[in-house]
């Protein structure tokens, strides 16, 4: 890695929920992987380093996208017409259960891992499958993508189709932790993390077994929450004895607090599951792409934000089909606006600076200091170059970004680092 | 131009609102621009011609784009933190009163023109400003380009800005008279169209002498309907006598009938509105991604369907900021998702069949037989390379041309023929 790394150009980044700052043309400036600064014009002690000058591209922090499903990648696109638990039965749980055979599970997770690679994410909380083999596969594709992801390997033992359950709790706790052990100390830059798939998925049984396993391995979770209004009742039925869908997770001490937690969704949280979230320090990975696809509805992010709460962004390929979280961030706008027009004008639709601070800082924050450029922060970055989008009047860098969160392809992005390393 | 031309490909198109033909490896065989077949196998007849081999690409008729705003390509993706009439004040007058200087309308218009020519659209029905010279220098672009369109000069003579606000009714209409005369036989491919802003733009001596050149010139007429409820009550004020928004137009006999009339958005007409429209034959441009941006709402594109009402689909630059159709047919289904799922559960959301037929055969029909493959439709077509989306899987052509709606930008555009004319 370089000890010093310059880069010039034209520079945004969020300090804030709503502040957006930027330099023209400006330095950012980071050592060892480390933001020091962003600067208008260079400090005398950096004269004589070298400056990787990218000319009138923008350079905007990396993007985390906090709930994939890599398996699922492969589908995209398609089956949509379906609500969540339809479509899990129909599309997901067939194609997931193809990751048994190692051969297809290569071939898939390679797209995907490129797909990814070539995107402006340079954080994501990935779902594997219940295999071992193939999620250990998926790990290693990433690790050489140098990306820096956490990916689970899920688990299920209760209502899924026999190709796709684990036998036993029992079974599911030993398999996890034969893929643990393998993969300790393996990798710099991919984690492993805890993916109970969803409450419906697993027995309570699995779900005690994984709070010791968290314990043993100090390990985050990821799952699903409230996404749809049938899967939120379906719970209630599962677990007559909680007092949420939240609560089913919290009961075994799944929810946040000493380790941090990961939920997809929270479309249909009410009041109560909203306040055990704050507390707990729960991440919202919110989806407005599936949430829309999958006819789940739109979460209330601005009573999230507004409540400080800990919230990104997820692509959640394959309830989503795009992968880009500068489009998560736009369609976050849209869908706000939307809830906003046709079901609660109570929530005002999301600013640009909002939808941009959920995809940087905002998700990042799951990683440490991540997704911003102020001092200390980790040196994600990516440099996007518009010139195939021309514009014939002046324009602002902000609003230069601004239009690219909506008109932005992978062809425009002309480079990527990872913590100070250049992977594109 | 070719006597005859034979593609093959995997071809896929619309027979009707639900119905979609495919071919694998099929042929596509028309003779001076017009359609004569698709076929499996060739049939004896033309057994010596040439055949232009696509390989595995797919392809699906020409894209109609029914309603856009040429002069608005330039802020497409900013500002849209707006509803309708701020919007209209704020960004996009001031926007359009630049159009004055040829100058920059020849820079924007070119940036536009090669938008449209390298993406998907093959006909397109266009505003321009209230200039006449930068209009018909938008015509001779896009006559050069070789798509086939339809272009307004705007009509504006009340509650607009100085800067762009013909100075009476007078003015307005001989600017229009002189703008048709000198474009008369000029262009094979570009036709003009009427193009009243809308009721709040023009004053009834306008719109009864814009009725005069219809008559005088046989032009159809484009407008905007019920896009915003803001806009909807102004319209009452303006026109007390009107029953509805659209008689306001009918009232100047503007609303279809003899001549053809294409209204924008109808988001929130009803049923005497919508029951006026399907007597009168009106063409509805459905433009989802425009009306979440500007917050308007969903239309009720369903209803229209089960009406066999005319209706196709727009991008509605810079309402919305996508000049892709095939984006248009995503945003249509996705738009009605949140519509059935936030506001009126008594309408399905679209099928993926039905929006192809929208952004296909559905608007193509404004130009006559266009936007299927069926014999006797004019040879509209677009070939697709999805060879840079990849797919571990088998998948059909139909559901290779559903994942493409969602994932495809331009650099998927292989070839485009317009009229049996390659210009890609």
């Amino acid at each position: 890695m370089q000890e010093l790394l310059i880069l010039r150009g034209n520079i945004c980044y969020s300090t804030g929920k709503k502040q957006l700052e930027s330099a023209d043309r400006g330095y950012l400036v980071s050592r060892q992987g480390i933001v020091e600064g962003v600067y208008s014009s260079l400090p005398a002690q950096y004269e004589d380093a070298e400056i990787t000058d990218w000319g009138n591209c923008l350079i905007i922090p990396g993007l985390t996208d906090l709930h994939v499903h890599a398996p699922q990648y492969a589908f995209r696109g398609l089956g949509m017409d379906l609500e969540l638990l339809d479509w899990l039965n129909t599309h997901t749980f067939p194609e997931e259960a193809k990751y048994r055979d190692l051969e297809y599970a290569g071939k898939a997770y390679e797209m995907f891992v490129r797909d990814l690679k070539n995107g402006a994410t340079t954080r994501a909380v990935v779902f594997g499958t219940i295999h071992e083999e193939a999620t250990e596969l998926l790990m290693d594709l990433l690790e050489e993508s140098g990306l820096i992801t956490m990916v689970g390997k899920v688990n299920m033992d209760r209502n899924s189709p026999d190709e796709l359950r684990e036998k036993s709790a029992g079974e599911s706790l030993q398999s996890t932790r034969r893929w643990l052990g393998k993969i300790r100390d393996k990798y710099e830059r991919t984690r492993p993390i805890l993916t109970p798939r969803f409450i419906p998925s697993c027995t309570d049984e699995l779900m005690s077994g994984l709070k010791e396993i968290q314990r043993e391995y100090s390990l985050p979770v990821q799952s699903h929450l409230s996404e749809n209004q049938g899967e939120v009742e379906w719970v209630r039925e599962l677990c007559p004895w909680s007092d949420f869908y939240g609560d089913a997770y919290d009961h075994f001490g799944l929810f946040g607090g000493e380790y941090p937690a990961v939920m997809a969704h929270c479309v249909h949280s009410k009041e109560e599951e909203i306040r055990r979230m704050k507390q707990r320090g729960v991440y919202i990975a919110h989806c407005p792409q599936s949430n829309t696809n999958l006819s789940s509805g739109v979460a209330p992010v601005r009573t999230y934000l507004e409540q400080d709460m800990n919230i990104g962004l997820g692509s959640d390929v394959a309830g989503g089909f795009a992968t880009s979280i500068l489009r998560a961030m736009a369609d976050a706008i849209q869908a706000s606006k939307l809830r906003w027009r046709l079901s609660d004008s109570s929530l005002k639709p999301l600013s640009f600076e909002e939808a941009f601070y959920l995809g940087t800082k905002g998700g990042g924050s799951f990683f440490g200091k991540v997704g911003s450029f102020e001092p200390g922060y980790e040196m994600d970055a990516v440099v996007l170059d518009d010139s195939q989008c021309p514009y014939p009047q002046e324009l602002t860098v902000k609003e230069r970004v601004e239009r690219l969160i909506y008109l932005a392809d992978d062809s425009q992005i002309a480079g990527k680092y990872v913590a100070g390393k250049k992977i594109k």
